[in-house]
């Protein structure tokens, strides 16, 4: 066995389709969210047939540099993922496009370059888990739970988008409201955490609503995410109010001094997506001391292995870690509760939007991924361990077609109901 | 493929072996080289018969310590790497015993757990790559480099051990002496860059050492270690008076506080493997600004996954990385070798003493580690792609049994030879 050499699996294919799938109203700082989310299905496919499925933003721009970074990719070993990172730095340097970020204008700090990587980065993992007969997780050093917990994300939201019909979920733009849907989602899908999307009501009111959920759930932690929409004071004095409330508060106002600021007063931690999202902001970060938790994503951390390398960077500089979601589908779950599962020090249940999808809009077979008292089991199949249906994606890719949404902006859609409407941040 | 479950891969059985191999009286800050050099072998075999191999310290308090880590990974999934480590600390919870840092006293402050965990890790790899038939550096991301460039390691050094036949390299305690070891590794292995290990004569005679060899090879990086002998003072002007001469300075001055105040003089970048060397040292050296480059060492650092974390977090922090090495044998050498090539920001020639090996003495069946223009070529084969020569085994323990030395002693050797010597640190 010595010395067999190896033939390199070279990537012959890969195939980005746009999908679109339903998005109820749900409401945060800088707008709503419209009627169609987008996302991109990433299918890669290497010499011997086997294909690997990532997943990513569906905005335009984006679309174009998975196409420039998909072209660089075609001939690399499937095994050489430490080698995708120079081939598509390389083939971004020709793009000078700006925007299409995904996040709508809330992250757009994110590297490039590694939002590119990400859903190259997560199906060349699936094929080689395919290949070697291991799932993902095996592939990142082995699952360390059987299973990884979410939390439930509420919104304020409207009962239904302008003219259309109202979706299962129903108007939440009280407290009562709040309250309600957090009720329904809890006993849905056994969350045993819950955080709740501001920056949406005045403070007051979103401080109103937390206290409701800690009388309603007295032993649930709570978390609160005004997407900076607060000055400093106003971060510190809502800290204060809700001292010993919330397990954490992220991102209540922006940039990392106005975080160190609002750390050095706060008393409980402070999480972020927004001002520390990517490599080179962890080490400013560190530096002013903004921030004690790091809400990891690997489609903006440049797939599994670099958030991976994330982990072990918070792990070394004592931050906590959980992981941030956009609204996605079912590749993108698997994807993260298999770098969940296989990542040792995950100190709160992790984010996901899944309740907020119709359950029979995906890209992937059904059956695969269940929440089980607020848990996702890890898929214990080869690689990702989800299965693509063809059906399914041609039918989201058609509502892509007819849908005529191709970017995501939450703001000018909200503008387009409510002209008054400014993002502005920090607003209160 | 979707739903199958794969069954663990459990570790069955684990043999630790002590050898010795002959060492040369190669002087260092502390003292010098005894006549052996003491290694631990690590077979790590899995319910399906397959043994995967690891190397390690061979002193008698960390062999201790790798039993009872041992025991504590019988069991496990040998793809379950990462819960490995909190299987170890517990296991080690039970021991009190101190010392078998198997560094002499250079390094003292790195991880215990980290240190018994590194050949159970490379071990696991070795076996995980040989089930899924692909090389360790594919388990790592893929290799970003065919062959890994090493530096030639001079040392000053005695013409023999007392009372015994002289070894091939004859005496260096003068400048020429350097230069003439120096023109004979060059020669033979072909290397790039050199290495002197200083702290041995005064500073000024080292420092003419190093410009002597700038004057032989007028192109050759060069770099120069003294093991902490020196002051802050003494650092500063030797780092002034090899400036445009040393591509790094290693360890002049102990501690971070110390070498910070080096590093805010000297002109060259400064390099470690003695004052940040497990991950406890990192946050306290960044933001003391004590270091510019890590010498990595998989011995030390936990094994090949956790090292890679130790890369992204060098990578983040804008710090260089290298590889330090210590007396070591075939299977080190091609785990490190499996590292670097999987490392894709390696910033220098790691480090190796296999010069100052007998050829004839090792535990690898011979041909696969081949040096090639100063750089070893990553080994192609399935796992370590190494295999072990059960014969050569047998009688490397035989040698450890009769020799007598249970831990290494620099200090004590030199001063049975040198009763006043003592390891003053600094001394100049």
């Amino acid at each position: 066995m010595t010395n067999n050499r190896f033939d390199a699996e070279r990537i012959t294919r890969i195939t980005i389709t746009p999908v679109a799938f339903h998005d109820p109203p749900l409401l945060n700082a800088v707008g709503v969210h419209e009627r169609w989310a987008l996302r991109s299905i990433v299918q890669l496919t290497t010499e011997s047939g086997i294909t690997g499925l990532g997943e990513s933003y569906g905005d335009e721009a984006h679309l174009r540099r998975l196409r420039h970074g998909a072209d660089a990719l075609i001939g690399a070993d499937v095994f050489a993922v430490n080698s995708f990172r120079p081939l598509i730095r390389q083939a971004l340097a020709a793009d000078s496009g700006v925007g299409g970020h995904g996040m709508s204008g809330m992250v757009t700090g994110s590297s490039t370059e590694d939002r590119v990587l990400s859903p190259f980065d997560v199906a060349a993992l699936d094929v080689q888990g395919k290949i070697l007969r291991r799932p993902v997780t095996d592939l990142l050093g082995g699952a360390v739970r059987a299973a990884v917990p979410f939390s439930g994300y509420l919104f304020y939201k409207w009962a239904a988008h302008p003219g259309a019909d109202g979706d299962i979920w129903g108007e939440a733009l009280t407290t009562a409201g709040i309250v309600e849907q957090a009720k329904t989602m809890v006993a849905d899908y056994g969350f045993d955490a819950l955080k709740l999307k501001g920056g949406v009501r005045p403070p007051d009111e979103e401080c109103a609503a937390i206290e409701a959920l800690r009388a309603e759930f007295p032993d649930m932690p709570l978390r609160l995410d005004p997407n900076a929409a607060w000055t400093v004071q106003t971060s510190i004095e809502i800290g204060e109010r809700l001292n010993g409330v919330l397990e954490y508060l992220e991102d209540p106002t922006p940039g990392l001094t106005g975080m160190a600021e609002v750390r050095r007063k706060a008393p409980m931690p402070l999480a972020t997506n927004m001002c520390v999202v990517s490599f080179d902001d962890i080490a400013p970060a560190v530096d002013a001391g903004s921030v004690d938790i790091i809400l990891s994503d690997h489609h903006f951390w440049g797939g599994l292995r670099r958030s991976q390398s994330l982990a072990a960077i918070t792990e070394t500089f004592d931050l906590g870690l959980s992981m941030h979601s956009n609204s996605h589908l079912g590749i993108s779950l698997a994807a993260m509760v298999h770098l969940a599962a296989a990542t040792p020090r995950l100190d709160y249940a992790c984010d996901t939007h899944w309740p907020w999808k119709d359950p029979a809009e995906d890209v992937v077979v059904p059956g695969t991924l269940e929440f089980s008292d607020g848990a996702v089991p890890v898929p214990t199949g080869a690689g990702l361990g989800v299965e693509l249906d063809e059906d399914a994606l041609g039918r989201l890719h058609e509502q892509y077609v007819r849908c005529g949404q191709r970017d995501r902006d939450d703001t000018g859609y909200m503008q387009s109901i409510e002209p008054d409407f400014r993002p502005v941040t920090p607003r209160w």
